[in-house]
């Protein structure tokens, strides 16, 4: 049985906005003092469960480049090229159609996101071996859940019946949108529901069977490309037929729908890094809660982050505040308002100002 | 009876940081958006007062090509270079020295700071005709005191006797240390006190008679000096003695001390410019209480100054903070802060970082 992963590379990271461009999606930065971006640490954290033949990455055009010079590793032909944003239930669909092609129906697929942290990897690959174990039987889908450490309203959560379970994994019973603070805290202290990652697990031929089923007409467009697969008018199909496909996330189109669905519960150090809020988690802060990098000068500021970019960033009596400092733009945001960066964008895209998106 | 200008113009204006620097400060910068540096409005609007020929500017030597270029109405050798910075008594006394010399004993002296503004000049003005005509009797001192308008910490305070006053004119009972919030409030309150603003009048004679009297070695370290004024020796004079004059301010040396001391309120919108909180009090903010110039994006930002330079700035859910974007620095402050400003300072001067100073 084969083991492959599907790395979905075609994100904006908005959020992480000025650092994270266009033309450079927070997947390809680093954000860490390693200086390793986040795609790249998420194809070495795979090395114990896959190899990098069987590894593929889902991207936009645009980002080819990236992908290219950053996971030299992973063949090229592994690199599949969206023609159009189209979210994750046709991007996934397609690669799984690749898979088993090339390496039948029960090649087992990793699905993964490309710009979350994990800190520890050993853990992670044995949460996912033991997700294998579950999906290589029947059409079971299983998605990995994330212990809840404290009521976040910003990620979706996922219901299980603790009372049934096989190897480890719970059967879903619902997946929840994101909540309020009150149904978030229920949801914590409940003991049955988990953090929606958007990593999955299954056979290749599970998910398909279930995108036939639940998204029929998204399939046979699916299928028009992955039948041209290893063939000289693929790209002329995909070209073609990708665009006409509908916009549909993996979660509402199909895990929403689906039976046989199963969490494994992930306590493996992730962190989706969301918001510039995620450095003073991934990072170290000074006895003050500050976590600095560049040549800034602080006086009375405590729980800020300041990421500097080429000149001297003064603080004086901040508190809660994020400052991303870069060539052409600099970010000052209040802790509790990261998520409304998008906002700056938004009002930067009605501006016409593409240079600094 | 001749009335002459003595415009002191060698501060640092270090909480004006970072666009007041070592090499350009406040004085010699444009706060306001007709784009007339802070010195150059305070000789126009003297021109109802008294002649350029007939003011004088006191600045540190590093500033005389600021003092050249921006006040070509000033004669030059109204210009005076202190050799070293020896705070207010010694280039008050100085400068008294020459115009006693220059136009005889009776010639009153307008002694104003370079770097305050005041929105109503023709008030202005009035006041200090009116200061004048106390100044020209006896060795009156006046200093020309501002109604408080809301209990200050910042400023110090001029008790004055309600009862006892010529010309409108109100007798000084003391001068009156930075005060606790509770003390301000009770000056206030009270009537009898005003902002004691470092605007004098008075004769050049006065004030020598009274630094004599207060501070007799430092009367014969300045006589030394402007014994020489218009000699081939000024100069060489100036260089060696001025260096050797104790540091004082005219208010601890002299107007502490000395009998005859008047104080004349005035009403004319005088803002020291004391830190970057001014620049909401003397631009216009908009209806989010926000005093912004450059290129800026703000979203739910309020009761925020940002001054923009050469990049984007975006502000997220900011409140009461100051912005300040230069080439080399960028100042982000807590509006109850900006005192502290002189502390990035202070660490710079430790780091010798002489070039962001």
């Amino acid at each position: 049985m084969k083991i492959t992963a599907v790395i979905l590379a075609g994100g904006r990271g908005e959020r992480f906005w000025p650092k994270s461009r266009t033309d450079c999606p927070k997947q390809f930065l680093s954000l860490t003092s390693d200086g390793e971006t986040l795609i790249r640490k998420t194809v070495n954290r795979l090395s114990e469960l896959t190899d990098a033949e069987d590894t593929f990455i889902v991207t936009n055009e645009k980002y080819l480049h990236l992908v290219y010079e950053q996971l030299p590793m992973i063949p090229k032909e592994n690199v599949i090229s969206e023609p159009a944003a189209r979210n994750t239930a046709p991007c996934i669909g397609l690669a799984a159609g690749i898979i088993q092609k090339k390496y039948g129906e029960d090649a087992v697929m990793l699905v993964l996101p490309s710009d979350h942290l994990i800190k520890f990897n050993a853990m992670f690959a044995d949460t996912l071996r033991q997700a294998v174990k579950v999906a290589k039987d029947n059409e079971n889908l299983v998605t990995i859940g994330i212990t809840p450490t404290y009521p976040e309203t910003g990620y979706g959560y996922i219901n299980f019946a603790a009372n049934e379970y096989i190897n480890g994994a719970y059967k879903v019973i619902s997946f929840v949108e994101k909540p309020n603070i009150e149904k978030a805290k229920e949801y914590v202290s409940s003991g049955e529901y988990l953090w929606n990652s958007g990593m999955f697990v299954w056979k290749a031929s599970s998910i398909l069977y279930n995108i036939r089923k639940h998204i029929p007409e998204m399939y046979e467009g699916l299928a028009k490309i992955f039948d041209t697969f290893g063939d000289s008018g693929f790209d002329k199909t995909l070209n073609y037929e990708y665009p006409l496909l509908k916009s549909e996330s993996i979660d509402f189109g199909v895990m929403e729908k689906a039976e046989n669905i199963y969490t494994l519960p992930g306590n493996f150090g992730w962190d989706d890094v969301g918001s510039w809020l995620a450095l003073e988690r991934i990072n170290p802060t000074n006895d003050y809660g500050n976590m600095i990098t560049g040549d800034v000068v602080s006086v009375e500021t405590k729980n800020t982050t300041v990421i500097g970019g080429k000149k001297l960033i003064a603080t004086v009596g901040l508190d809660n505040i994020v400052v991303v400092d870069t060539d052409d733009a600099i970010l000052i945001c209040a802790k509790d308002k990261t998520q409304d960066v998008k906002k700056v964008i938004e009002n930067l895209k009605i501006c016409n100002r593409s240079t600094l998106l």
